[in-house]
């Protein structure tokens, strides 16, 4: 194997792909359906191409190279990440994934030839949730979660139409194979971390054991606004006040639950929000996450407890969730094969959850699934400073490639 | 004396001038120096002729209606208040202390004939800084306030010339006479409470002592925007949490300073804004008023505490004064003279502090000076919904009257 040839060529290939819907500062935006992600999925199936294996798309925008197994019967092993990003996001945030799984399966077929089960590397189209309102567009599709859900009134926040940005690429029309797979065997993505767990341990490799569930909430608090200069304290219906205890409350409580536990207060609005007026409305955002239900479900009977003592006659507070994703386990078949590559490899790595939303976890809800990290530089991501040392990125696709080998050649 | 019929006059007079600049939903919006403002203006300079006094501008705006003393070298009793408003605020603002003066003053001169001392009866141009970066720019003017001020780039929100705006009306060119005043004796501000102190003791005038002093702060918390799910408690520079407890601190100290002291966290604004990633900076107004210098600084110092205690490696906190308005004090003798009046007419009344600005605040720091108010139901003002019934209008005339009676005429 000649290590120096590849990791060169993986670099290239993310250098260059970024430099499709390249921004001002280095970073890279590509959303969904727009001219530059259209291009990165084309230059995406080129290489698939160049490097032996048969590419296509499927009718939302996936791209896919397949390599054919010799047992055609036997389901189909997946592996690869996404291609689109954040506004201004960074390089290796799912570019680096289908990169990797690119390169481990076509250095498998040059090393080892045909595999039993067909391999098929995916760059889906979309995982972000960027542009519109939607996230896990493509690995939700290859699922069926979205089954039975109307996108006619979908629009990104220029009121462009979901559907005609579909159409006006070609997708959406039936031109391509359905997105729903029913032959799949198992999962298989690399990415970067995007904290910075690994870095800060000086570890190599992340084998995930669960991705978190995460719950989000809007709070509103309602008091009266009026005069800062004419309304004695005790007369007030201060909505700061009360939004600060509870804010500060809740920030506190993320504090105490375990290691593993996060709780984020995002985003505030306060109404009217001028100096000299008594605001009559706070609302906020809270996230929170955790690999473990029972233990989301313990914060959040702590909010609602929170919120009773807080809620008086002079002001209200309402507490709306919008979003409730359940934590999902990674296959500990597949963690095995991970770990016991690490150990061999005398690699420094550690079990981990991962705090972010990945296509694992839509793929893992229906069929083994495994994820791998590699460190995130500082942590930073989604932004034009994410990087990862170009060591470390060799590190992840030897190890995706030793796990694609026992998935798919043994 | 016909009450009845004074009474109607004022209430109409109050009406027909909140035509001027009427809103879609029955408020007011007079901005200085705009055709609204203009109109108004006009207005009450001809409502001043028809009632017998004077009346003319000086080169800012401000309309006097004039009643020449027999004493010529006696200084001047000055009496009103401002025409401009906030946007869309209410009828009552201002409005009425300069029409009860003009009520006042008619009535005095047709039951005791022309006065000792000269009665100024002022419509100040402008009070609220509501349009332009300036407030009391007519009551600044009359006292030297302004004195030394370049005003060559004051915009309003639009852009426009402070200047172009002045001089599109005709004022600021020296064609009317200049403003500065020295030859005033007292000032006599009549006005509605704007707060809820008198309705909630069912008292009918407020006698005000002092006029409170007010600092207004800007606090920035810095920490560090990250990934809300990729970066552990532990690890966070989380400027919410910060800004959080310090807000709280804040309002919880102005409740525990004594009952006439107010703070008011109003205004936060939050980067980068959004659910998923911890806030990195979060800006917020402080704005504390007290009657007393002294409380002010007790304060002022446990501010700097809090900010010393939540200051730490991982979150900056800085803060900037950018306001502060001393204390001043009303005249004692003329507090004397209201009190007075009050107890013979078996008034409800009480002395009071101002929590609001107002131009006897101005005028205080110059010459003896009187603020009365009367009721605002349910506190409520800059609003459509201002009120103040008519009988408490009523009341607030009468003891104007009475008050330039004992300064004008004795």
């Amino acid at each position: 194997m000649d290590t120096g040839q590849l990791t060169v060529s993986l670099t290239t290939m993310i250098e260059d792909l970024a430099k499709i819907g390249q921004t001002d500062d280095g970073g890279v935006t590509r959303l969904l359906y727009t001219d530059e992600w259209f291009q990165a999925q084309q230059t995406i199936k080129n290489w698939f191409g160049e490097r032996g294996l048969t590419p296509f798309f499927d009718d939302i925008g996936n791209v896919y190279g397949r390599v054919e197994g010799t047992n055609k019967e036997e389901p189909v092993v997946l592996t690869g990440s996404h291609i689109d990003t954040v506004v201004n996001g960074g390089k290796y945030d799912g570019a680096y994934g289908v990169l990797a799984s690119l390169v481990a399966v076509s250095e498998l077929v040059k090393e080892h030839g045909q595999p039993k089960r067909t391999i098929d590397v995916i760059s889906f189209c979309e995982e972000e949730g960027s542009r519109f309102p939607l996230n896990f567009w493509g690995s939700g599709k290859l699922t069926g979660i979205h089954e039975g859900k109307d996108y006619h009134n979908v629009q990104d926040i220029e009121g462009k139409s979901f559907l005609d940005a579909m159409h006006g690429k070609g997708f959406g029309l039936g031109h391509f194979q359905e997105p729903l797979r029913q032959d799949l065997a198992c999962f298989v993505e690399l990415h970067i971390e995007q904290g910075a767990i690994l870095e800060d341990a000086g570890e190599s490799l992340g084998i995930v054991k669960s991705i978190v569930g995460q719950r989000r909430f809007i709070f509103t608090v309602t008091g009266e606004s009026n005069h800062a200069g004419t309304t004695p304290m005790n007369k007030r219906k201060d909505a700061m006040n009360i939004a600060s205890q509870l804010v500060h409350k809740l920030i506190q409580t993320g504090h105490e639950m375990d290691e593993h536990f996060v709780a984020t207060v995002g985003q505030m609005t306060v109404t009217p929000n001028t100096p000299n007026v008594i605001p009559g409305k706070v609302t906020f955002t809270l996230d929170i996450r955790h690999h473990r239900s029972a233990t989301l479900d313990v914060y959040h009977k702590q909010l609602n407890t929170f919120v009773d003592e807080l809620s008086g006659s002079d002001v209200a507070i309402s507490v709306q969730q919008y979003s409730d994703v359940i934590p999902v386990d990674m296959e500990e078949s597949l963690q095995a094969i991970a770990h016991d590559y690490a150990q061999h490899q005398q690699l420094s790595y550690r079990y981990m959850y991962s705090g972010a939303g990945h296509d694992a976890q839509i793929l893992g809800a229906k069929v083994p699934t495994c994820l791998l990290f590699v460190p995130s530089v500082k942590g930073i991501s989604h932004s034009p400073y994410e990087f990862t040392n170009e060591n470390d990125l060799h590190v992840g696709v030897k190890a995706l490639k030793h796990i694609i080998y026992q998935l798919a050649y043994n």
